[in-house]
């Protein structure tokens, strides 16, 4: 889980980064790090934390100094937690310098790794990114040849990516910064969304999602295609498709359940009304005789919502989110009950006592936090609690840049449903089919989508 | 604005008040403070910023042992922003010690405060609520003769505190702590709620409002009421009326405007319902044709959802709010619209786009905020925006304790509402009348109110 | 042990303050503090720590813009280690403001605070300081009368400051810092040092020790004289002896001893040859046949140059000082001896070996550093140590601000000189007589100390 | 400038580090770190600043437990100040792990760099030190044939030392810590220091100088040879030869001059009366008619004793320095002479005033102190000043370690002794002769000294 952001061509280029950045922070709140060229040279700053906390004017106005860009926000899939790993990485090589920011997971970093190193290559970060930094600079020995028709510009640099591009398998959009260019790239199965956008004095922006680019007042222009490469120069832009097209991407419809802010759109298509739709999906599937439908917040409030719009149930915000958490972790407290979530969320017991509750979320994966809800809705006087999924049971990993935990902890691999059913302690539990989901989603019905970790059918490992 | 908790008789009482206060973070994020008695020695903790980060766990389990504690969240209403003037309190005068902690505002803390500095007294803040610390210590040269008969008890400390009550005005809910008694005192006009609250094993607390009650698992018992003093200590809990009882009693409405949580019960009755009340009163002074109700979240939600369901136009979240706001100020850029509201919010073009939105939010203070908000929804396409407020316009500030700006900032204060509505680019702008925000807040018809921002009617000055 | 410093009358004057505590750094590192009066407001700044860490250029530029100043350094004397005890102490008093800044101890602190108490006063601090601060507010009330003349200028001020110095006992060398007033304070003993300088331009100084006056270019005009109270403003200088003379001065010996830099004139002499002197007579008491004087750095250099040169044995500086200690505290490692000595002090083994070593310093105070110091040097190779003391033994604390150990923790109250030598390990252990040191301090034969730490003979308590 | 040292064999090995390094810690005072083997891992703790403010015991106790370390103290030399260059470095390669620890300066680092880079190595410093690292690692895949026979755990990766050692060419006093060894390494012309110690336990030091054995109680035992390779490992000590001797070594003069401690033995010899007798030979040279001999210090310290006992002129200490220096900078203050050199050094006019003085320090780099210094004494009453330095003219930078201004900063690279006599403002400027100086240091006659400094002759460029 890791949000990309670039510019091309502004004067402010550090502050809308900051900005794009600051939109997609529900991407990653670990860390954050913009990479900055002023034509010249690459400038770099990190931190760890959010992105509004990480950096103070005079780094955005000077340090950062440049008019192309590129910056990230990190919640950790690979790579423990340590400032080495911020990214973007930059990396000096014989013909200068790039940054790079990535978003996805790799499946054979390993091998790559071990066999890079056996050549005499230091590696500096545990991230699967660097694996991109080393094969690019390698490459440089001994140009691969390239069958694709470049631009002259293109000429230096774009072979070594190529054929780096050619020994990595898995997940990546990926963002990477020259001294003069700025490129995107997407894997060709497109499982993480990236999209292009250009303000009215025309300066350029990739982003994770729509979100980002709304912040700094762009219009959406197209999705980066899957296998997309995108350069942006002086010149202009131009595309190459190094590695060909598939026939299905596999985009990950997880970004549609949850992962992916309401007001973006992705994969060309609005998740608002996608994950409204799947809440109505599970009202055509799961009618219940309730008197209240109340989301889990934030993640199950448009789930309810569809669901309480199908089915006539009112919604009523019966959990209040608090908003001010701090860094602070507090131990058990005896005769405290669920104290980890009422940290975070308090029933309203005008809204719960003596109700018929449908209990509404977007997924469940560990089902440690929904045992605790349930339990402070009880405690608050419910007296029937029908909990509804907006997704299919979540039973493997993901292995393309989302940090599921693993097969081990999640609760219905291990489980059948009754039996998570009693041990949450619900009246019913009902799951959205993967038909439901899937329908939602696919609003045009042409998309092809990674359900991995609702089906484990991998389409690469 | 302001929030106070008390726990008596618990072996984690910091850690209890640890959590109250964390649910009252809503009144007051400026800085927290703690006292704890042992029985024999009061001890304080303060910290600028959230409850979250403001203690570690030493401070809790060690350093703040004991069995009674009092806390504070401060939203400073009277005293600059400075570490001295952080609460709890703590005076040690001739026969002990006591901290204090208030929520209100003196309205002759001056007078007062001259008067003592002449006599020699020395203070160290510049908050009214160090006022009640000098008169009580004072008042123990002359102990003033008391009609009230009084527990054995409360014979040394009470004398001092009712002759310090005398000679305040205004409005104040107290929690005073010495060293093996725990006090709560609130205004004849009991314009700040006081509720009191007990577990099952029989600890007491002090909070308020009723969510501080929920995340300790303590049962609501009863308000303090307006005039009262109560005493807990060993022997039991005793009431007094020092200053004996009004008819009409001043709650502050704008309470359930705005300032307390909607999962909390005060001055009696349940925010939640009386929130979607007044949007309902909304709907029923302004019907309005349109496509959609958009709330300002979080605080116009649950009059817009009022307003959906006596109406019958769908509510949508047509504005996403982003959580992760930092510490980080960021100066405006050039080309970006609107900045300071965009860190904060952004519109859903799919909700928005074509549409006729109604608009809703609690309450217009200065409208700088509201005016952005608007641009920004004209940005995103909606082809109607009607603005509707669910209180009357704020004309006045408020001198009881919440930190309203000043006359002269309040946009309702110089400008006609037709002025107002072109100032900030609606369509339509309309607020709730007196009568309809009374009749909601007003459930049993019994309860005197101060309506002073909305009126300039001050009870007292 | 406390160093102040005042301004009166320049453009800069936090940052002469702010140089001037830099210099007197050696009489307290825990905390500083400075005050500042542009004529109308007394602004206050503090922080722990060192001078140089602890204001940055704004502080001293534009928080503290003023024409008039006192600081503060703290080596907590009276009052434990918190920051709300970090002097100059700013009080709010009916007619205006004032700061005080002290240096010394009284005895009768704790009677006076009892009484204040007891009369409602709140203390906020346990610093003796604060007493003056309620002292002089308190004497508002009752206008003591007075019968000395008074400037029309001091008519207000004066009686209350006069009122508070009859009701104190003990040590007090005070700056107090009104808006438009500079006034300094020495008890009628005069124990602690106090100097008055002027620079070219005019601006007038007050400082513990001369040194703080050559940082500032500024000239050695006077001492201020036991019992005075100088007044400074824009009329001039005036002073006043409200408490009368005392024949015999009690000057603390201390700071000749060990206590003030040996680039100061104090008592109008200068330290530096002081101290050397007491060498010399310590050469002339206990002449030893050795090889070499080493000096316990720094505190020992100057009577081991001073017994050097009387007696003809060679000085060598046998043990280096390592100068880069930071705040780290290390717990003891097995295997390493004499830790804590060693991260500061190393034996030059090339000057220590095979030799008859003449250890010298100025005092000996518990003795647990000095038994560490011989074992290093044995371990070095040293063949005889003769251990000679430039003071007589510390056999009693100080009640007059210097913050030397309990009685029980001084190793000359329990134990005979024979049986410290033998704790210590060393072949010789001799002490400068009473006499010895008395002569060489008392240059012109015409002054009068406080030796209570050597005498037990207390001046006052 | 820099200091490293090594230790192999103990169960505090992280705490002995950080001892060490604080005995070493004149030798570079912007970073410190310490990488630790427990065997099978190697973890590293860095930090900007003094060692004893790097680390709190947590670190040193848990996050650093081991058996075998090396750590670095940097001024940096090559590299800019950034917290990736904090050395050591620690490298993963096919074979496992490795740390490096370098004193010292490469004068080729600029052509590998490239090379490496041309090959597709990423450089993630701008040390020269990575570079060792590289050829490290890259050397594994042709592993170079050797003519030394290797001891059966040195095969596999001496012979990458080698190969890298055969590349590089400059100044380098090495640690190396592998998993399971500790290695040292020395450049053929032994510019900088490196000893050996032992403790009674058996556990082996290296260090830079001898005060670091000292601090950790262990003995010395013998220099590290120039071009000697020593491996330290469970079957005992080896050493090898690689790159043969040289007939002259080049030890760096300037570590007798000024930059060793003279507490230390370094090439062979200790530092204390080789710098003693520097200030005796000046006193040959340049006898005077004065009244008083002050050292600048703590530098000129043992020059001037040297000076005053070849001359019979007493020592006194006329400047006095002040040891608390913190962080902060403050700009010039109008009125104020000598802002900065005051900050530290104050002269003791009763020893100045009237006086003729001879003032001593150990060398002269850009005489900007200097001519403060000069000013300071003349207005505290000097009559004349004599100013003589303990080594010849510094006219040509470093390139072996130690960070000397660049040759136009160097005040006698480009000033006659008579311009620079008149700028500082002297009566008198004399420089120690180059003969007076190495017959000072070459204590048995049999060493050969790099003297580049003064002479620009570069023994390799």
């Amino acid at each position: 889980m890791c949000g990309i952001f670039g510019v091309y061509n502004h004067k402010d280029t550090a502050k809308l980064t900051f900005l794009g950045l600051h939109a997609l922070q529900h991407r990653g709140q670990e860390a954050v790090g913009i990479a900055v060229s002023d034509g010249y040279e690459i400038k770099v700053a990190h931190s760890e934390g959010l992105v509004m906390n990480a950096f103070n004017e005079k780094q955005l106005d000077k340090d950062l100094k440049g008019s192309f860009a590129i910056g990230h926000v990190r919640y950790s899939t690979s790579g423990k937690s340590n400032p080495s790993n911020i990214q973007p990485f930059v990396a000096h090589y014989f013909a200068g310098s790039f940054a790079v920011a990535h978003n996805g997971n790799l499946v054979n970093e390993r091998e790559i790794r071990e066999e890079l190193e056996k050549e005499g290559a230091i590696f500096h970060t545990t991230s699967d990114t660097e694996v991109f930094i080393h094969l690019i600079a390698r490459a440089g020995k001994n140009p691969p040849s390239i069958n694709v028709r470049l631009h002259p510009n293109d000429e230096e640099f774009l072979p070594l990516l190529f054929s780096s591009l050619e020994k990595v398998k898995g997940a990546y959009s990926l963002l990477i910064l020259r001294e003069n260019q700025l490129i995107a790239v997407r894997d060709i199965f497109g499982f993480r969304p990236l999209v292009l956008g250009k303000n009215k004095s025309g300066s350029l922006f990739l982003a994770s999602e729509t979100c980002a680019l709304d912040i700094v007042d762009a219009e959406y222009l197209r999705d980066i295609k899957p296998g997309e490469v995108l350069v942006i120069d002086s010149v202009g832009m131009r595309s190459y498709f190094p590695l060909g097209f598939t026939e299905k991407s596999q985009k990950c419809i997880f970004e549609y359940v949850y992962f992916s802010r309401p007001d973006s759109k992705i994969f060309g298509d609005w998740v608002y009304s996608i994950r409204k739709e799947m809440g109505k999906n599970l009202a055509r599937e799961k009618p219940i005789d309730a008197d209240v439908v109340v989301p889990v917040l934030d993640s199950g409030l448009l789930a309810a919502k569809g669901y309480s719009e199908e089915s006539g149930i009112p919604l009523e915000i019966g959990l209040i989110r608090n908003h001010y958490i701090g860094r602070s972790f507090i131990q058990p407290i005896q005769e405290i009950r669920d104290l980890s979530v009422k940290l975070k969320l308090n029933p309203v017991r005008q809204v719960i006592e003596g109700k018929r509750v449908i209990l509404i979320d977007d997924s469940l994966v560990r089902g440690t936090t929904a045992k605790k809800i349930v339990n402070m809705l009880r405690y608050a006087g419910a007296k029937e609690i029908h909990f509804l999924i907006s997704s299919p049971p979540v039973i493997s990993p993901c292995y393309y840049g989302i940090d599921t935990p693993t097969k081990e902890e999640l609760i219905a691999s291990k489980k059948s449903i009754e039996e998570i059913k009693n041990e949450i302690g619900v009246d019913t539990l009902h799951y959205l089919s993967l038909e439901g989901m899937i329908n939602a989603a696919n609003v045009h019905r042409q998309k092809g989508f990674c359900t991995a970790c609702f089906t484990e059918e991998y389409p690469i490992l």
